[in-house]
């Protein structure tokens, strides 16, 4: 863990949404940041961010040192980089873009400094191939928006990805309090996305058929299966499901029926109908409710829920990510 | 809503797994309770259950006259049955016992009980064809397990339940807090199992491919997405994922990647050595932690997120869900 107490100072590069929420993230546990965008406006838009951030950031507590004017806004990339321990990388999703842009990060930067990106549509293998004297220190740390809340942070590799580099990313984020997850593989939407896009075609699928609303199917993933995925993963629900005989018993159990079921899943095709079907019943499901007035609810929650977790003894899932990273 | 206050007397048939935690539900929300079952050791078995789970459901909140001594337990149906307003069923998961024995219950029953059945995988469509006489107030209540912690209940009658039946079990599970959902159609696994199924399946797919392990899968659930659907649901987050724009907005970004996933999401086969691999990824996950102590885990922070959304401001999906049923 030494060279992780090492990474003080982070460059920012592309302040949008999760390049900000990044920032007030790293502010928060005590780092210093400098954050670069070409985007007019984008330090006012920033600090905005993060001012409007930082209420939260407290509630879940802040790290010694941490202050918001630990942050630096220049527009000049060289001036950005200079003296950065490890860069996190929000810049466009363009495979031509990002190559020429790790070509001058991997330029401008020793060879020690980590470049983190948080691309969720491209893989490292390609990005990395701009990178051309020190592809090794370049490597996928995908958020789950917005960073600054959501503890997960998926690591991948590409295939010149050190395992060092992979080692420190993932010290580094558990360090200021993230759960940094392996892949071993890079995939189509790494992890996460794809366990959100299954669930969500067969709930498509299930209002399409006219099976259940938009409504009554939110209340069943959250008055329902929802309230355990908020506090354990599936597996182990599954070795719990198994009761005394574990996760070797639920297997024995439920193979059968949950294959049965698998058969009959839904594929539904987001034709601009069924977009029309699905979006209508949301807006009865919404009724008079206005998004701030819904997003205030979704982050109140949230933030209590990730308080309740925090302070839960530390048996957990929570513990076993941390021991596995570290 | 008149009819459901007069369901003040409930006959809980089959008193396992499902059936005890029924009965403990029933009466922490101040109901009369006869329970029957034919197994031996059934009456100690089911108090004991219910003196178990009252410290829970007294920190949940129990309502006026919820007691202990309102259960009553007799080995003799007929008995069970006299004077119930709504029996609920949880027999063995087989059609022809199920049909004899709603044959039964049909003949024993006047016509205006509610014979709800807490089947996950028949159709009330084939078991109410035991029910000569008033196959209409048959209909499935399928509970989430378990039911006396887990809100969740799907309703969905057989091709000859009446909607009055529908709309008198959906209000009175509603009258006691619990969360109904209505299925237009019956389909295998009803909703929330279809649910799980589809997230279950890409979970055992990654892991299967050796792109990550259970522990980093169920710590991307769980500090991911999870953490969202333990507060709202699919739809409703698609809606503030789209930003000011909405649902609308959310399907014009999002209906390309979503798609490509989509085509990329595994479909793995549960063989013996692939239950092996996940089965030994689970076991390094857990580690030395008992099944006991990880199950009290889970079950104590099951609780405090219940009490945290319970005390949420109802503007909530919670409300809609309500409104929905009354």
């Amino acid at each position: 863990m030494t060279d992780t107490k090492s990474i003080r100072r982070i460059t920012v590069v592309g302040t949008g949404v999760i390049g900000a929420s990044w920032t007030a993230l790293f502010l928060a546990r005590g780092l210093q940041v400098v954050a670069t965008d070409v985007a007019p406006n984008a330090e006012a838009a920033l600090r905005k961010f993060v001012d409007t951030a930082w209420p939260a950031l407290k509630r879940l507590g802040l790290s010694p040192g941490a202050s918001q004017s630990s942050l630096k806004f220049t527009a000049s990339l060289p001036e950005a980089l200079a003296g950065a321990d490890l860069v996190q990388e929000n810049g466009p999703e363009r495979i031509d873009f990002k190559q020429k842009f790790y070509r001058q990060l991997d330029e401008l930067l020793p060879a020690e400094t980590i470049i983190a990106s948080s691309s969720s549509g491209l893989t490292m293998s390609e990005i990395q191939l701009g990178a051309v004297s020190h592809p090794e220190r370049c490597v996928i740390a995908h958020p789950f928006n917005p960073p600054h809340l959501i503890p997960l942070v998926e690591i991948v590799g590409g295939a010149k990805t050190s395992e060092e580099t992979i080692r420190r990313a993932s010290d580094f984020y558990a360090s200021i309090g993230q759960r940094p997850v392996r892949l071993n593989k890079e995939m189509p939407g790494h992890v996460a996305n794809r366990l959100q896009a299954a669930l969500g075609r067969e709930v498509y699928y299930l209002v399409a058929e006219g099976v259940i609303s938009a409504a009554d199917v939110d209340t069943a993933l959250c008055w329902g299966p929802g309230l355990r995925w908020g506090i354990m993963g599936n597996m182990m629900l599954n070795h719990l499901g198994g009761g005394r005989g574990g996760i070797e018993h639920f297997f024995q159990q439920f193979t059968g029926p949950m294959t049965a079921w698998w058969k009959t899943l839904g594929s539904p095709v987001l034709t601009p109908e069924l977009q029309n079907k699905l979006i209508e019943s949301v807006h009865a499901e919404v009724g008079s409710r206005s998004i701030e007035e819904l997003e205030a609810e979704r982050d109140e929650l949230l933030l209590q829920l990730i308080e309740l977790r925090n302070r839960a003894p530390k048996t957990s899932t929570a513990r076993q990510a941390v021991a596995g990273a570290a």
